[in-house]
């Protein structure tokens, strides 16, 4: 299975300023039970985790989330971690950085995405 | 909760070459539905783990698995994280390294055990 294609659109979540898009993108790509175990809070479905991204981008002087290596799969479950990083308007270096773990269902939709703050060290 | 005695146990059973008290020392933190995503193998259960680690200690001249990193709780769910490392019989550098992030219930027993191979980058 290919998970590259919904990290493309997750990514393409974080960097939707448009509420109704950012969802709409968001539910393609998860499913319907979907869990972010995000650094800040724990949230349950697409609606809610799509409404706290927007909250994010408001909070802070958001300019961009990316990923920072490449995506690693797992040879034996349905898993992929990656790192990311958070950039502010006009800064050169991250305010943020992390690592995501993410698994898949069968269908190759969304179950949870647990994101790790910081380095491991 | 604090999860550090069951990761310290964890990885004593990594330690353990006598079977009977590997599969023991893992049944005694874990849950029963307990599953490990092994870069090698996806295993359900305490008696296919604790085999399965014995089998790695007997292939490879393994002489011990330690952690490499803090172990990092997330805050907002029963998730941590690790790095961790294999050493070989008389090498200083490990043979594998690798992270592990590692789920537990609401009563402090693991329940998955999510393990990549190498450094993410």
């Amino acid at each position: 299975m290919n998970y590259e294609p919904a990290l493309e659109t997750y990514l393409a979540v974080w960097n939707e300023r448009d509420a109704a898009k950012r969802l709409e993108l968001l539910q393609s790509i998860v499913a319907p039970e979907v869990q972010l175990f995000d650094p800040l809070s724990h949230l349950h479905g697409a609606e809610m985790i799509a409404g706290f991204i927007g909250k994010i981008q408001q909070k802070i002087a958001f300019a961009r989330l990316t990923y920072t290596t490449k995506i690693q799969k797992h040879d034996h479950g349905n898993w992929v971690r990656y790192g990311w990083g958070i950039w502010l308007v006009g800064q050169e270096n991250p305010v943020s950085e992390g690592m995501d773990v993410v698994e898949f269902d069968d269908s190759g939709k969304v179950l949870q995405i647990v994101s790790f703050m910081g380095k491991l060290a």
